[in-house]
């Protein structure tokens, strides 16, 4: 029987067994009380044993097999408890060279430094269940709407995306020549950064196509919002000619995900609202969370990102980078913007022409010339999500790409303009960014099992 | 309206519209008939309209917009055809240019010339709709069965797992001195050869992990059974002492997945087994799938090691390697037993302690010393699955990893045997190599989006 199920029974059971890793020990005279925690849940089952059954081993962190009676507890706090017959000690701890210690809640920086164990403290728990039902309900989601799933490739040779540095393929044994290192493939290979170009193929075939998997950034950036491998949900539409339709998508995504994870682990959402998240009020995220999802809808805080400029300059705040059409908006002109809307998720679309890349639709407006590109910026993270409608007519595309001195390179990409193009868009949410959010996690080193960053790639 | 769904209408509906990509057309003096395809389904939705309909620009592999009213079709073949009012062709497709022609079977050695146009082809249609469902379906099985899924690192600095040859990232940046390139993460970083050993990590703390993500070998090599990026689903299982109970959840995967792909792509998945897998006899595979998630148990077919080489020494067949205790299976090996078994999924447990790596549980049995290890082989294909019981005695694991000169670089790996140590097992399923079986594919490269390979890196 796992601990949740046992947890949650209706009546009484004879005879159960139980396996899991040891809480928390208290040995009273009469009495030896156990918590026994197996990863199904946040909570532990509590086991009342007689004395007798006390073993030196049966210590914080040991693994135990225990086999007895699931009774009513008499206590308010828990629903179950479990009367042992017999407790074995299946693999014992030495709690003192135990790097987690018995009652502390340790710090996230604490445990980030043993990744083969922080998995078992109680907050890594926690975030690791979340992550898998939010990975869970994201492919739903999809299926459910008639998305076909595509694995895009991980290695590449597309090499001029435009997004920062690029982790290269050579093989590994040291013994070959550096030529031969990166010619495994004939050509220069890298991993990839984002999976669009390749579901714009399959978008030519299936019209709804997502994926759902790791990219890359070789960025030399320690910061708590860089990652240089990470996770990208990222979906593909065609016939669809308006960006309305793409933003619809990113709102019915966040939303149904979000409600899946707050009906679905409750107790470990309320965890990082309670001790994680900034302040430390569940009140500051549940109530937004909740109201964002039933009531709100994104599409009523779309600006321009004309209108984001103009709403930046005349801004109080003294900002580090000057707001000015043209440029980039930073990191703290999303917070004031998001701010400004009074800290809802905000779209900014139509974004200026020679700030973005080649692929995105030209609005031939004028004379401020833009694409038609949106960002959805959220409270305390900024950029969630990123998309566009993509150029899907060929001349525009081919003479923009021939400017770049692309257009070789890029012919494959062309020959899907020239064989029943159609007018399509997309969108890609970054996950641990998401996670960040719902949660109030400050550093994205902590919504992911195995962080990888420069300097730092350990296991 | 998808096409999928027009198809399946059971009544007439007076006003739809239905976008998609021209699969024929057949002009006659009173009528014109299209046929639709929108990838939602193999068939194509007929589109019965007046010949003054007809458009230079409406020629195969167009993108049209089509509306009208659904009707109940007077063909047999069909249930539902599409009485078009307007017809629009939103990208015209220039038929000499495109590769694929109408109403041509082309060849998939033919269509791999073309990654970013075969999705358009139906046996690529078929098959990515079928990798979609059953990549669903995975994630299904293990959430119902309490999995926790994990997002395993791609990039890994565990060098020696002894899994042949490695892909080594370094940053691209051409200027950068060789020595920065590899240090990056301060140490050698490679691509992921299996999630294994983080998995391990977690069923310390969940009892029951999965993960489905991309693996990566740089062997030079260019079989049809061989890709240098390919996708495993792996799973761990805590408090498990018997290799069965890893068989039971490799078969029940196996049946899971199979009966949901047959029953949601019957069409597809009767396109491979009447046109692609050899003899092209679809009851030499619908008989065999049906009958083995019907009524067949996996673990009546399990033979040890010592009993499959006797059975090869005893075979009148002449083999290319000679069959030797302690040597591995060959290709050649698996099949004559498959075959032996009569045509059926076959496991090979109890392996030679030499042949396998550290991690594997030692029976500590002799004087032909094994480990508690097993592979499931399946017809066409060889091995299709692999899992052990892993060594969670910390003396045993010590003084193998002391042996191989090991024990520092796995200290962490030792940690997990410290710390509240279980019997614990799992396995690995090779995703394309499922697909090549059931569906009967004799090239791996067939059944991935995107293949990548020596001297082969398109798009």
């Amino acid at each position: 029987l796992r601990v949740r199920e046992a947890l949650r029974a209706s009546e009484p059971v004879e005879q159960v067994k139980v396996q899991g890793w040891v809480r928390s020990v208290r040995s009273q005279k009469e009495v030896l009380f156990l918590h026994i925690n197996d990863g199904s849940s946040l909570e532990s089952l509590q086991i009342v044993a007689d004395p007798s059954l006390e073993n030196r081993d049966l210590t914080f962190g040991s693994a135990v097999e225990v086999q007895g009676k699931l009774v009513k507890s008499p206590h308010k706090m828990q629903n179950m408890e479990l009367k042992a017959e017999t407790i074995r000690v299946v693999g014992p701890c030495d709690a003192l060279l135990f790097p987690l210690k018995i009652k502390e809640r340790h710090p996230l920086e604490y445990v980030r430094q043993f990744p083969h164990l922080r998995c078992r403290n109680n907050t890594l728990g926690s975030l690791l269940r979340i992550r898998s039902e939010a990975t869970a309900s994201i492919h739903s989601f999809f299926q459910d709407n008639g998305y076909v799933h595509i694995h895009t490739p991980i290695i590449t040779s597309n090499d001029c995306e435009g997004a920062g540095e690029l982790f290269q393929i050579g093989v590994s044994n040291e013994a070959k020549e550096s030529a031969e290192k990166t010619h495994f493939f004939n050509v220069p290979a890298f991993l990839t950064v984002s999976g669009q170009l390749h579901l714009e193929v399959m978008a030519g075939a299936f019209m709804h196509v997502f994926t759902f998997g790791p990219t890359f950034r070789a960025e030399n950036s320690q910061s708590r919002r860089h990652l240089a491998e990470f996770y990208m949900v990222e979906a593909e539409l065609s016939f669809t000619e308006s960006l309305v339709d793409i933003m619809q998508v990113m709102e019915d995504l966040f939303k149904t995900v979000t409600s899946t994870v707050l009906s679905k682990c409750p107790h470990d959402v309320e965890l990082f609202h309670k001790y994680i998240a900034p302040g430390q009020k569940p009140e500051n995220f549940v109530v937004p969370l909740i109201v964002i999802f039933k009531t709100f809808s994104f599409l009523l805080c779309s600006i321009s990102y004309s209108e984001a400029v103009e709403i930046l300059k005349q801004a109080s705040q003294a900002f580090t980078f000057k707001p000015e059409w043209g440029c980039d908006l930073q990191t703290e002109h999303e917070k004031y913007l998001v701010k400004h809307c009074g800290e809802v998720p905000v779209f900014v679309i139509n974004y200026p022409y020679d700030l973005k890349p080649f692929y995105m639709r030209d609005n031939e407006d004028g004379p401020q010339h833009t694409v038609a590109a949106v960002d959805l910026l959220v409270p305390g993270v900024g950029e969630l999500c990123g998309g566009s409608l993509r150029e899907e007519r060929l001349s525009f595309l081919e003479s923009r790409l021939q400017r770049l001195g692309l257009a070789d390179t890029y012919q494959w990409y062309l020959d899907l303009r020239k064989f029943g193009s159609v007018p399509h868009g997309g969108f890609g949410m970054g996950f641990e960014r998401y996670l960040q959010y719902i949660l109030g996690v400050d550093n994205i080193k902590d919504v992911i099992p195995f962080p990888r960053f420069s300097h730092s790639c350990l296991l």
